[in-house]
């Protein structure tokens, strides 16, 4: 299993509808195939800049490329999230034993 | 639902045993009565510093602060994680539905 989660802050006003429709297109993102556990989120946290998240789980690494590279993805990316994201951190895990 | 996380970065070289007690301990705050869902994970993204990662829920608030002031974290904190991690973000996460 690997997570992939970005947080990031949108240009946006808070509450807006341009804030909403990010939001509802980025969750679009959920109907790729290997997409697991989509889940659109608040960030509450005061301790870092971000205000939203966006959490996904895929199977292997094969499914996790099979996003990264779907032309959907792809054209969210340059589409929606370069010209309306103004700071991200990507973050992903894999569950690890110690 | 808050999901409460951490990603961070250890003092110690990879592999190390002082990095196993490390992360062996930090489990131990899995025992905190209201922490649910506890996971110790690797970071595995080369878009940030940091090599680990905490994730834990909580019901609500109430139980975020119980944990959050428990002495058992407090000590973990004071004893483990100020001397031996150099780097971290907090980010935590509630359900949102745009």
């Amino acid at each position: 299993m690997i997570r992939h989660t970005v947080a990031f802050r949108l240009k946006h006003a808070p509450g807006s509808a341009t804030e909403r429709d990010f939001l509802q297109a980025a969750c679009e993102l959920a109907k790729i195939q290997g997409v697991q556990k989509f889940e659109c989120l608040r960030q509450t946290s005061a301790k870092n800049p971000f205000t939203f998240g966006l959490s996904m789980e895929f199977a292997d690494a094969d499914a996790y490329a099979f996003y990264s590279d779907h032309p959907d993805h792809t054209a969210f990316v340059q589409q929606r999230w370069i010209p309306e994201v103004t700071e991200f951190i990507e973050l992903d895990y894999v569950p690890h034993a110690p």
